[in-house]
């Protein structure tokens, strides 16, 4: 049996003059890009040179909607209504649809950015509020879920298409969250430990815990981050490691859980 | 044989707490209408209200993107490079259709708003670029322009689908130009006489100048306004006054100039 | 003795072409104005058109500075670090004076707008970081605070002026903290009762509950609404109901608690 | 004789976690700083550090307003009524002040940026406009205004404190506009020669045209660049011809022209 799975990183960043993160190199990296809607992060120049490049790559492209917020970069908590919170997922799901049509490129996922995917992660009704929102727009989008959350929950309701995540550089709780970044351990900072961990998790089909312990999961795609060198190092080696093993690299099959 | 002409105003232009407009009687007036998509105003509520209150009223609805500049309500003139305007359409655009989408409608033209409207009817390569990139998005789309402007001429060279459009309340010049604000008799109040005027512009299929001065035009949508009560007034007589007169109210039919 | 009480309201909350409240007939009515400082509410013009506005009818001009979320009126809680709370309310603090400088006048206090002033109303630390930022622009400023809550503590820590305010239209449960608005009787909408509602407890000193239980306080200020002709006529009907029960009706003298 | 000039250069241009410039590199270098107020750059936390290191070198600090167009870096024209202009410089420069004085710092001066100082320097009327909005906060302020432009004929009208500034990498016509930026050698690249040619000028008390000839002029600043590391080379190297030719480095004495 041939195992394969699908590496994701956040995308698109940048904002009129300043850069964020090296999208060239993680281009060459990931095989689906989670692409900023100018409410966190870019803008509408940033977007579309950001679809054109992951297009021509044949990196898949998603829409990565975040709050209103662009000075706190998306990761302030914003208590915002139910359907305001839908109405900001259709409306930035749209820009980056148009966006990518216009670029003879489409959008195939959902992520959502930040403080919002952070409350999804715990708050079931959110998370169901916004990935409805997305589906209204386009029922087959794939939602990218972290596993083992209210996110993955909400989708398993939804019968939706979904790609279920883990973390390249996290530790993880024998409950399957994770560990608090206040505590020793919990990012992984050594590109190659973060490589043998994430192979073993895939070959595994289970998140294992800090502790050792086991979680059975679906795993469809790896999160990586690129906003530092050290970052991409670690993204890298994480390709280069599942590679190693045997693992396909591929963008993601969207199916329900 | 049988006239028929489209009714359309701006709409969806109230933000957050802050209402414009009197959307809802003027639903009842126009056959379509043009949503602000949140950059010079409107926001994701305001734009999912409206669509979905014009799309019950089978109001026809279009995407009517302007400057990122709230503060201005978009009329303040912005020296945005060429690709940069392109995607700021591209990126409005498609907020409006995933929004229609989700509420079960469809957007089917595209009218500019405000400053860039303005130097659009004035400078071809400019109207060029935005609706190139609008049907980038959506080849389909019909572009609604001013009769006799460099927007029309921009429509023309591109052969797409058009509605060519005049003012209910503006008088004309001699070379289908505005008759400059500042000047008396630029802007009609009366209602009686805006209904009367637009009447016998409209069957007979021309511009009727300020000076008496027919020029031809091909005459699709009459553009009426609804920020006051006066304006409200003004769109019913004009309704009225057309429905008298044996012309068809109905959502424009677009095709190439 | 002579009792002498402010009264305030929010002002200034109109955005551009969007027109918020009846600043003109509230500015005949307050002898305090909260200006909105254009993160929630207001702008560069309004902000100087309201302050040039209250100067002239000598209304005291306070800064009502609230949350970056214009669309949500800053009603949305938002989860944003203490320094840069504070570094917010130094902006807009500092754009206030700078604006009531150029027209002449100056900026008595500062008042906190929506969800902001709901968390420092609830949290002691919040309140202090808001409260040591305003003063840190400006020492004597007077804080207005919300009687009987976390805000009136930590002005009591700071030992800076300030000024106790309690509402015209919202019922007290016996622990001075307001009735919440799902339940009966929590907002007064009738003009007359809170006229007499307001009298008793200025000429109590004590905020009177809606059990009648007295809880004493500094009254400084009574916090009156504009934004609907019914809160208007409640303003004025308070103010009435004070000047006939001898009241003298004056900007507050701010003072530490 | 001693002659003495100030080095001066844009900062705190940084907006929430996205980076620009190497302010650290350039406070070491300049005497004076032009800070981003939040309208094209910067935010409130980031002017707060800004002023905080600017202040514990010795730096002077300026207010750096911009037009409401971060997406645009306020580097694109907008046509804004005067008056709106006016209090836009108004809020900005209030708000530059308020952080100012909470970091127990002081706003010397102000220096327009971008597109509004390039209308600036063209026009006189928007020129005085600003100006006067400027004053109108503080009378006492040092405006800073480019050489030879309608900018220093507005200050001059206005006979209040002024600081006359050229530019260390751009090449001169006779008539002491910049030679442009599409022709040869209208942007020098290479430090020594920047140095060089600094050092001549300032000596002089002359802009000295690319043809070499010599136009009298006030040089109180030289404005200098730091967002490319050859920027802050080129800051560095002109600094220290500077000293070595025997010119004294230290904070503009601002005085009417």
């Amino acid at each position: 049996m041939t195992r394969s799975v699908d590496l994701n990183a956040d995308m698109g960043e940048s904002v009129g003059p300043w850069n964020m993160g090296d999208d060239t190199a993680l281009l060459d990296v990931v095989t689906s890009a989670n692409i900023a809607c100018g409410f966190h992060a870019g803008d509408w120049n940033v977007m579309a040179a950001t679809m054109r490049a992951a297009h021509q790559r044949g990196v898949g492209i998603g829409a990565h909607p975040g709050f209103a917020d662009l000075q706190g970069f998306g990761r302030q908590r914003m208590h915002v209504p139910r359907e305001s919170l839908g109405n900001m997922v259709r409306y930035q799901m749209g820009a980056a649809i148009g966006m990518a049509r216009a670029n003879g490129a489409h959008v195939r996922h959902l992520k959502l950015h930040g403080a919002l995917a952070n409350m999804a992660a715990e708050d079931h009704d959110l998370a169901l509020a916004c990935y409805e929102a997305a589906l209204s727009v386009d029922p087959d989008i794939t939602i990218m879920v972290l596993a083992g959350t209210a996110q993955q929950a909400a989708v398993a309701d939804l019968r939706c298409n979904a790609a279920c995540e883990i973390f390249a550089d996290r530790a993880y709780n024998d409950d399957a969250t994770l560990v608090d970044r206040s505590l020793p351990g919990s990012v992984i900072h050594d590109a190659a430990e973060a490589a043998s961990r994430i192979v073993e998790m895939v070959t595994a089909g289970a998140i294992i815990a800090q502790s050792g312990r086991r979680i059975d999961t679906r795993i469809d795609t790896i999160c990586l981050h690129g906003d530092t060198p050290a970052a991409v190092d670690i993204a890298r080696q994480v390709r280069a490691g599942l590679k190693d093993s045997g693992v396909t690299l591929a963008r993601f099959q969207g199916a329900p859980i």
